[in-house]
Protein backbone atom coordinates (compact mmCIF):
# COMPACT_ATOMS: atom_id res chain seq x y z
CA UNK A 1 0.00 0.00 0.00
CA UNK A 2 0.62 3.47 -0.68
CA UNK A 3 2.11 5.48 2.02
CA UNK A 4 -0.26 8.30 2.89
CA UNK A 5 1.26 11.38 4.09
CA UNK A 6 0.11 12.90 7.68
CA UNK A 7 -0.65 16.35 8.34
CA UNK A 8 -1.46 18.16 11.45
CA UNK A 9 -3.19 21.14 11.32
CA UNK A 10 -4.09 23.61 13.96
CA UNK A 11 -7.32 25.44 15.55
CA UNK A 12 -6.97 28.72 16.90
CA UNK A 13 -6.39 30.94 14.09
CA UNK A 14 -6.19 28.29 11.62
CA UNK A 15 -9.64 27.30 11.10
CA UNK A 16 -11.31 28.77 14.01
CA UNK A 17 -11.34 32.29 15.33
CA UNK A 18 -11.49 33.09 19.03
CA UNK A 19 -10.12 36.68 18.10
CA UNK A 20 -12.99 37.95 16.98
CA UNK A 21 -15.13 36.37 20.13
CA UNK A 22 -12.86 37.94 22.49
CA UNK A 23 -12.77 41.59 20.68
CA UNK A 24 -16.55 40.88 20.88
CA UNK A 25 -16.50 40.57 24.26
CA UNK A 26 -13.75 42.80 25.38
CA UNK A 27 -16.36 45.42 23.87
CA UNK A 28 -19.24 44.66 25.89
CA UNK A 29 -17.30 44.55 29.24
CA UNK A 30 -15.16 48.05 28.37
CA UNK A 31 -17.06 49.35 25.88
CA UNK A 32 -12.78 49.39 23.45
CA UNK A 33 -13.10 48.17 20.28
CA UNK A 34 -9.29 47.74 18.82
CA UNK A 35 -8.85 48.47 14.88
CA UNK A 36 -6.81 45.73 12.93
CA UNK A 37 -4.14 48.76 12.89
CA UNK A 38 -3.94 48.55 17.01
CA UNK A 39 -3.75 44.57 16.70
CA UNK A 40 -1.04 44.37 13.64
CA UNK A 41 1.88 42.10 14.67
CA UNK A 42 0.29 41.74 17.85
CA UNK A 43 -1.14 38.80 19.84
CA UNK A 44 -4.61 39.90 21.51
CA UNK A 45 -3.31 39.81 25.17
CA UNK A 46 -0.79 42.28 23.84
CA UNK A 47 -3.16 44.98 22.85
CA UNK A 48 -4.97 45.31 26.25
CA UNK A 49 -4.02 47.13 29.05
CA UNK A 50 -1.17 44.84 31.43
CA UNK A 51 -3.68 44.63 34.34
CA UNK A 52 -6.37 43.37 31.37
CA UNK A 53 -4.68 40.09 30.27
CA UNK A 54 -5.97 38.15 32.87
CA UNK A 55 -9.50 38.91 31.70
CA UNK A 56 -8.93 37.83 28.14
CA UNK A 57 -7.52 34.51 29.85
CA UNK A 58 -10.56 34.02 31.87
CA UNK A 59 -12.61 35.04 28.36
CA UNK A 60 -10.87 31.41 27.13
CA UNK A 61 -11.22 29.48 30.08
CA UNK A 62 -15.19 30.21 29.70
CA UNK A 63 -17.30 26.87 29.27
CA UNK A 64 -18.85 27.72 25.91
CA UNK A 65 -16.50 30.53 24.58
CA UNK A 66 -14.95 27.93 22.29
CA UNK A 67 -18.02 26.46 21.34
CA UNK A 68 -19.66 28.78 18.57
CA UNK A 69 -16.69 30.28 16.83
CA UNK A 70 -16.94 31.59 13.58
CA UNK A 71 -14.87 29.09 11.12
CA UNK A 72 -12.27 30.39 8.56
CA UNK A 73 -13.77 31.06 4.78
CA UNK A 74 -13.23 27.21 2.66
CA UNK A 75 -11.31 25.47 5.76
CA UNK A 76 -14.50 22.88 5.61
CA UNK A 77 -13.97 22.22 1.93
CA UNK A 78 -10.47 21.91 1.33
CA UNK A 79 -10.04 20.08 4.37
CA UNK A 80 -12.39 17.37 3.40
CA UNK A 81 -10.20 17.14 -0.21
CA UNK A 82 -7.23 17.03 2.39
CA UNK A 83 -8.64 14.21 4.12
CA UNK A 84 -8.82 12.07 0.87
CA UNK A 85 -5.33 12.85 0.38
CA UNK A 86 -3.71 12.99 3.77
CA UNK A 87 -3.85 11.42 7.30
CA UNK A 88 -5.35 15.02 8.49
CA UNK A 89 -5.31 15.39 12.41
CA UNK A 90 -6.38 18.25 14.05
CA UNK A 91 -3.69 19.09 16.71
CA UNK A 92 -4.55 22.04 19.23
CA UNK A 93 -2.64 23.09 22.52
CA UNK A 94 -5.76 23.37 24.32
CA UNK A 95 -4.48 22.35 27.46
CA UNK A 96 -3.96 25.66 28.97
CA UNK A 97 -7.99 26.01 29.11
CA UNK A 98 -9.18 22.57 30.36
CA UNK A 99 -12.84 23.97 29.55
CA UNK A 100 -12.10 24.29 26.47
CA UNK A 101 -11.74 20.91 25.94
CA UNK A 102 -15.44 19.04 25.04
CA UNK A 103 -15.87 22.88 23.25
CA UNK A 104 -13.24 22.12 20.70
CA UNK A 105 -14.56 18.54 19.92
CA UNK A 106 -18.29 19.31 19.68
CA UNK A 107 -16.75 22.48 17.33
CA UNK A 108 -15.00 19.72 15.35
CA UNK A 109 -17.89 17.49 15.31
CA UNK A 110 -20.37 20.15 13.87
CA UNK A 111 -17.96 21.52 11.40
CA UNK A 112 -16.04 18.57 10.31
CA UNK A 113 -18.38 15.56 10.14
CA UNK A 114 -15.88 13.89 7.53
CA UNK A 115 -13.40 13.61 10.29
CA UNK A 116 -13.99 10.80 13.40
CA UNK A 117 -12.58 11.50 16.62
CA UNK A 118 -9.25 9.34 15.98
CA UNK A 119 -8.27 12.15 14.05
CA UNK A 120 -8.58 14.54 17.12
CA UNK A 121 -5.41 15.83 19.19
CA UNK A 122 -6.11 18.37 22.08
CA UNK A 123 -2.17 18.69 23.93
CA UNK A 124 -0.03 21.50 25.61
CA UNK A 125 3.07 21.04 24.14
CA UNK A 126 3.13 20.09 20.26
CA UNK A 127 7.01 19.04 20.53
CA UNK A 128 5.80 16.03 21.04
CA UNK A 129 3.54 15.36 17.36
CA UNK A 130 5.55 14.26 15.08
CA UNK A 131 3.62 14.60 11.20
CA UNK A 132 4.64 15.32 7.30
CA UNK A 133 3.32 18.03 7.22
CA UNK A 134 1.94 21.06 9.88
CA UNK A 135 -0.18 24.37 9.37
CA UNK A 136 0.12 26.65 12.32
CA UNK A 137 -0.45 30.53 12.92
CA UNK A 138 2.63 30.10 15.42
CA UNK A 139 5.93 29.81 14.73
CA UNK A 140 6.61 28.46 18.51
CA UNK A 141 5.26 25.10 17.53
CA UNK A 142 7.74 24.02 14.72
CA UNK A 143 10.64 24.77 16.39
CA UNK A 144 10.73 20.53 17.39
CA UNK A 145 9.05 19.52 14.12
CA UNK A 146 10.79 17.34 11.71
CA UNK A 147 8.21 17.59 8.65
CA UNK A 148 7.65 20.41 6.91
CA UNK A 149 5.72 24.22 8.48
CA UNK A 150 3.19 26.25 6.77
CA UNK A 151 2.84 29.00 8.55
CA UNK A 152 -0.94 30.41 8.34
CA UNK A 153 -0.95 34.21 8.11
CA UNK A 154 -2.75 36.34 10.59
CA UNK A 155 -2.08 39.76 11.87
CA UNK A 156 -0.26 38.88 14.92
CA UNK A 157 2.35 36.83 12.90
CA UNK A 158 2.90 39.24 9.81
CA UNK A 159 6.66 40.03 11.30
CA UNK A 160 7.79 36.05 11.60
CA UNK A 161 10.01 34.64 9.23
CA UNK A 162 11.68 31.54 7.63
CA UNK A 163 8.51 29.68 7.31
CA UNK A 164 6.92 28.97 4.28
CA UNK A 165 3.30 31.24 4.55
CA UNK A 166 -0.18 30.55 3.51
CA UNK A 167 -2.24 33.49 3.47
CA UNK A 168 -5.65 31.11 3.27
CA UNK A 169 -7.87 27.91 2.67
CA UNK A 170 -7.35 28.25 -0.89
CA UNK A 171 -4.01 29.07 -0.47
CA UNK A 172 -3.69 25.66 1.06
CA UNK A 173 -5.43 24.05 -1.30
CA UNK A 174 -3.41 25.30 -4.49
CA UNK A 175 0.02 23.92 -2.42
CA UNK A 176 -1.18 20.91 -0.99
CA UNK A 177 -3.91 19.37 -3.38
CA UNK B 1 22.60 22.17 26.64
CA UNK B 2 22.28 17.68 26.73
CA UNK B 3 19.08 16.69 25.35
CA UNK B 4 16.97 15.61 27.58
CA UNK B 5 15.02 12.49 26.77
CA UNK B 6 10.81 12.27 26.25
CA UNK B 7 9.01 9.48 27.37
CA UNK B 8 4.88 9.34 26.90
CA UNK B 9 3.38 7.74 29.53
CA UNK B 10 -0.34 6.19 29.48
CA UNK B 11 -3.30 6.96 31.36
CA UNK B 12 -5.90 3.98 31.74
CA UNK B 13 -4.83 0.77 32.58
CA UNK B 14 -1.10 2.31 33.27
CA UNK B 15 -1.57 4.85 35.99
CA UNK B 16 -5.34 4.75 36.27
CA UNK B 17 -7.79 2.52 36.98
CA UNK B 18 -10.88 2.34 35.53
CA UNK B 19 -11.92 -1.63 35.19
CA UNK B 20 -12.34 -1.74 38.69
CA UNK B 21 -14.84 0.87 38.69
CA UNK B 22 -16.47 -0.57 35.58
CA UNK B 23 -16.34 -4.40 37.38
CA UNK B 24 -18.04 -2.09 40.26
CA UNK B 25 -20.45 -0.50 38.02
CA UNK B 26 -21.69 -3.50 36.41
CA UNK B 27 -22.12 -4.93 39.41
CA UNK B 28 -24.08 -2.62 40.83
CA UNK B 29 -26.56 -2.57 37.84
CA UNK B 30 -26.19 -6.84 36.80
CA UNK B 31 -25.24 -8.49 39.98
CA UNK B 32 -22.36 -10.07 38.27
CA UNK B 33 -18.77 -10.04 39.80
CA UNK B 34 -16.15 -11.02 36.54
CA UNK B 35 -13.44 -13.18 38.42
CA UNK B 36 -9.66 -12.19 37.31
CA UNK B 37 -9.94 -15.74 35.92
CA UNK B 38 -12.14 -14.56 33.41
CA UNK B 39 -11.01 -11.76 33.11
CA UNK B 40 -7.18 -13.26 32.10
CA UNK B 41 -6.22 -12.00 28.50
CA UNK B 42 -9.29 -10.44 28.06
CA UNK B 43 -11.03 -6.86 27.91
CA UNK B 44 -13.96 -6.30 29.63
CA UNK B 45 -15.36 -5.54 27.01
CA UNK B 46 -14.82 -9.50 25.76
CA UNK B 47 -15.78 -10.35 29.23
CA UNK B 48 -19.47 -9.43 29.38
CA UNK B 49 -22.48 -10.27 26.89
CA UNK B 50 -22.02 -9.08 23.72
CA UNK B 51 -25.60 -7.44 24.37
CA UNK B 52 -23.97 -5.91 27.37
CA UNK B 53 -20.32 -4.18 25.30
CA UNK B 54 -22.64 -0.40 24.70
CA UNK B 55 -22.98 -0.66 28.41
CA UNK B 56 -19.77 -0.57 29.11
CA UNK B 57 -18.92 2.01 26.42
CA UNK B 58 -21.85 4.02 28.00
CA UNK B 59 -20.42 3.96 31.23
CA UNK B 60 -16.79 5.50 29.75
CA UNK B 61 -18.87 7.77 28.59
CA UNK B 62 -20.34 9.31 31.83
CA UNK B 63 -19.20 12.91 32.81
CA UNK B 64 -17.45 12.20 35.76
CA UNK B 65 -16.09 8.27 35.44
CA UNK B 66 -12.37 8.84 35.22
CA UNK B 67 -12.87 11.41 37.63
CA UNK B 68 -11.78 9.59 40.50
CA UNK B 69 -10.09 6.18 39.53
CA UNK B 70 -7.50 4.54 41.67
CA UNK B 71 -3.97 5.31 40.72
CA UNK B 72 -1.70 2.52 40.33
CA UNK B 73 1.00 1.80 43.16
CA UNK B 74 4.43 4.05 42.88
CA UNK B 75 3.53 5.81 39.93
CA UNK B 76 3.56 9.26 41.59
CA UNK B 77 6.70 8.48 43.32
CA UNK B 78 8.10 7.00 40.03
CA UNK B 79 6.75 9.80 37.52
CA UNK B 80 8.13 12.35 39.78
CA UNK B 81 11.19 11.05 39.75
CA UNK B 82 11.11 10.39 35.97
CA UNK B 83 9.98 14.24 35.21
CA UNK B 84 13.49 15.03 36.91
CA UNK B 85 15.19 13.26 34.43
CA UNK B 86 13.39 13.43 31.56
CA UNK B 87 10.30 15.04 29.39
CA UNK B 88 7.33 13.74 30.52
CA UNK B 89 4.39 13.30 28.41
CA UNK B 90 1.00 11.69 29.52
CA UNK B 91 -0.32 10.27 26.73
CA UNK B 92 -4.02 9.45 26.49
CA UNK B 93 -6.12 8.56 23.65
CA UNK B 94 -9.55 9.70 25.62
CA UNK B 95 -11.27 11.16 22.38
CA UNK B 96 -13.70 8.26 21.72
CA UNK B 97 -15.08 9.52 25.11
CA UNK B 98 -15.12 13.56 25.32
CA UNK B 99 -17.17 13.73 28.67
CA UNK B 100 -13.82 11.75 29.91
CA UNK B 101 -11.67 15.23 28.75
CA UNK B 102 -12.13 17.47 31.60
CA UNK B 103 -12.19 14.55 34.29
CA UNK B 104 -8.67 13.33 33.30
CA UNK B 105 -7.40 16.76 33.61
CA UNK B 106 -8.23 17.17 36.53
CA UNK B 107 -7.43 13.79 37.87
CA UNK B 108 -4.19 14.37 36.58
CA UNK B 109 -4.11 17.81 38.09
CA UNK B 110 -4.75 16.20 41.72
CA UNK B 111 -2.39 12.85 41.73
CA UNK B 112 0.86 14.19 39.63
CA UNK B 113 0.77 18.27 41.28
CA UNK B 114 4.27 18.43 39.98
CA UNK B 115 3.52 18.21 36.33
CA UNK B 116 2.06 21.02 34.25
CA UNK B 117 -0.42 21.46 31.57
CA UNK B 118 2.40 21.45 29.04
CA UNK B 119 3.20 17.69 29.90
CA UNK B 120 -0.65 16.43 28.83
CA UNK B 121 -1.92 14.95 25.30
CA UNK B 122 -5.50 13.67 25.04
CA UNK B 123 -5.66 12.41 21.23
CA UNK B 124 -7.52 9.94 19.49
CA UNK B 125 -4.77 7.94 17.52
CA UNK B 126 -1.15 7.54 18.99
CA UNK B 127 0.77 7.29 15.79
CA UNK B 128 1.15 11.26 15.72
CA UNK B 129 2.91 11.05 19.16
CA UNK B 130 6.79 10.50 18.78
CA UNK B 131 9.08 10.44 21.75
CA UNK B 132 12.05 8.60 23.02
CA UNK B 133 10.11 6.41 25.42
CA UNK B 134 6.50 5.07 25.36
CA UNK B 135 4.94 3.38 28.63
CA UNK B 136 1.15 1.92 27.33
CA UNK B 137 -0.42 -1.28 28.01
CA UNK B 138 -1.85 -1.77 24.49
CA UNK B 139 0.31 -3.00 21.65
CA UNK B 140 -1.91 -1.33 18.98
CA UNK B 141 -0.78 2.11 20.37
CA UNK B 142 3.20 0.81 19.19
CA UNK B 143 2.45 -0.16 15.74
CA UNK B 144 3.71 3.75 14.15
CA UNK B 145 5.80 4.35 17.50
CA UNK B 146 9.82 5.19 16.32
CA UNK B 147 10.86 5.52 19.85
CA UNK B 148 11.80 2.11 22.70
CA UNK B 149 8.13 0.68 23.96
CA UNK B 150 7.68 -0.95 27.22
CA UNK B 151 4.91 -2.44 27.69
CA UNK B 152 3.10 -1.98 30.91
CA UNK B 153 1.68 -5.83 31.78
CA UNK B 154 -2.22 -6.03 32.83
CA UNK B 155 -4.17 -9.01 32.74
CA UNK B 156 -5.80 -8.11 29.48
CA UNK B 157 -2.57 -8.01 27.79
CA UNK B 158 -0.87 -11.55 29.17
CA UNK B 159 -0.83 -12.75 25.37
CA UNK B 160 1.05 -9.99 23.85
CA UNK B 161 4.57 -10.72 22.68
CA UNK B 162 7.67 -8.95 21.03
CA UNK B 163 7.93 -6.15 23.60
CA UNK B 164 9.83 -5.13 26.84
CA UNK B 165 7.58 -5.50 29.49
CA UNK B 166 6.80 -3.94 32.92
CA UNK B 167 5.51 -5.52 35.42
CA UNK B 168 5.03 -2.24 37.78
CA UNK B 169 6.21 1.12 38.32
CA UNK B 170 8.79 -0.30 40.46
CA UNK B 171 9.99 -2.26 37.85
CA UNK B 172 9.85 0.90 35.44
CA UNK B 173 12.35 2.93 37.72
CA UNK B 174 14.81 0.07 37.51
CA UNK B 175 14.68 0.33 33.93
CA UNK B 176 14.66 3.89 33.43
CA UNK B 177 15.87 5.32 36.75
Amino acid sequence: MDYIPSIAIDMDETIADPISKARAWYYRDYGVAFTDDQMHGKHFGEVVPPEHKAIITQYLNTPGFFRDLDIFADAQRVIEELNKKYRVFIVSAAMEFPNSLLDKVQWLQEFFPYLTWRQYCLCGDKSVVQTDYMIDDLTRNFVHFKGKPFLYHGHHNVHAEGYERVMNWEDVANKLL
